[in-house]
């Protein structure tokens, strides 16, 4: 932030746009921002980095939804903490080929979600280069006074559950998906969440990142996964199935809780809309259709070194 | 950092890597990071983003000088602030052409700078694309019982000064330089710090903005500015004054204090080596020669759109 945009710049515009924020003492333009941290509460910090080609066409999605997911997935990964989203800070590489009107798109896509989910947009760094856009977004958050959620948590005998349907979200969900930050923090105050995850490398891979931090296995049942309506309408000779196990970027969360605390979510369908999907075991990760069980493979996308 | 990164990724190195850190509670490897703040320290945010052709040549500067710089250029803005370094978060879009050597050499320049300042590296997110190198950190750091210092407190009356010589950072000093965080921490102990900022866009152009922010003008004493040897060395038509004035990423602190702790910096040269450069006035921005006093223009590196 020791930059300073130029005059289409995130900063500028951010200036003229926001007042002040409750526990922001500096807000953007200056070399850092200051903020004022409660004092029980354990600060969360998350980024993601969105690439164009990667993570989205900017062709295809338009500026406005690109940026609206950069804060998004943030979100998704605060959610997942059960963490209470507070403040951001956002930096932008804009190819120089482009001007106003895809700064503009960017920023006010993700303003809109930031506002809607309570999140004070602090300071950041506008530049253009040579490249592709690209868009990288921290996020600070508070933990409720029950602490964060981690992957690691999960124990044999635990039921599994998803807060949504799966599967097929390259057609559009991975740009407009709500981030399940407001289904996490009730079900932090309702029930002991052992573990939880949101969903961002696909199912099957993200309960083996949860197995494998646990310490723990897991058995799905087929029959009760939650399979979005994009996922049933592919014909690529993939099953439905196959997408709403392998497919990236639903941003639903997958966590476990006991027993108990597994049937008290189902009794009250009223109030949380989840899915049992499956229970927590010894050893390995496993899939149980009618008449089978089979190893549930850790398939899906995977990000990193391709080579 | 819902992102597994693959086998090469840094979170997994960063596992490895690492021990315990004071303040840390959860560390690399889950969807968000989580630290305890200290109950009496604001807390600093600031980021930037390095890109390559841009901030950078990679085939010139090696990938182990490119991820220091990276984690240098937020060191730097947090001394601006006068703040205390502590944890931060690093994501990188790292061309898919390139393999392990890169990330292995930007992940340990990183490390070592962070190491060296008590910057626990909590996590991040790394991406492989068909774009050219792209690295954004975000780094949170405390700010001292004294409060951050700010670019708007400066005051006509006061001297303004710079930590070091300036200009010709071209030459290598933008990739090598030392983040002036140290220096800025024993400063504010010593003196009440009006204003300050970290010259990146060039010391003109971030007087400028230390007077645009401060609503007051300043005169700088041309054959008081320290020009660096690089600057001197340079043979391209500019004088090496017009280079200590307008070129960027000096990366010395440029600081405004009253006259009497002006006087007690200058008077303890044995442990502040600050240059006393010009004085804050009602308005204007003017250089004064031998024998003439004309406008200061704000040139210097612009960042943000050049369109």
């Amino acid at each position: 932030m020791a930059d300073s945009a130029g005059e289409l710049g995130f900063i500028a515009w951010l200036r003229d746009q926001i007042g002040p924020a409750p526990g922001v003492i500096i807000g953007p333009g200056d070399d850092a921002a200051a903020l004022r941290w409660p004092v029980d509460r354990e600060l969360l910090v998350t980024t993601d980095m969105l690439l164009e080609g990667s993570c989205f066409r900017l062709s295809e999605a338009g500026p406005r939804r690109v940026g609206r997911k950069a804060m998004a997935v943030n979100l998704s990964d605060m959610a997942a903490m059960a963490g209470v989203p507070r403040a951001a800070v956002v930096s932008v590489g804009i190819p120089r080929s482009h001007g106003r009107e895809l700064a503009d798109g960017l920023f006010h896509g993700m303003k809109q979600l930031a506002d809607e989910f309570g999140v004070a947009i602090v300071g950041g760094d506008t530049n253009t280069w040579a490249g592709e856009l690209v868009i990288s977004i921290t996020l600070l958050g508070e933990a409720t006074l029950r602490g964060p959620v981690r992957r690691s948590g999960a124990k044999p005998g635990d039921w599994i559950f998803v807060t949504g349907p799966l599967g097929g979200s390259i057609g559009g969900h991975h740009l407009d998906f709500t981030p399940r930050v407001r289904e996490a923090l009730a079900l932090h105050q309702q029930v002991d969440l052992h573990a939880m995850i949101d969903i961002s490398d696909g199912f099957a891979r993200d309960l083996h990142h949860i197995c494998a931090e646990s310490g723990c296995g897991a058995v799905v049942f087929a029959d009760k996964i939650p399979i979005s309506d994009a996922a049933t309408g592919l014909s690529d000779g993939k099953t439905a199935l196959d997408h709403a196990l392998g497919d990236g970027e639903d941003f639903e969360l997958l966590f476990t809780v006991s027993c108990d605390d597994g049937q008290k979510l189902i009794s009250d369908s009223a109030k949380f809309r989840v899915h049992h999907v499956g229970e927590c075991v010894e050893h390995g990760v496993w899939i149980e259709r009618a008449s089978s069980k089979e190893p549930l493979e850790s398939f899906g996308y995977e990000h990193g070194f391709s080579d």
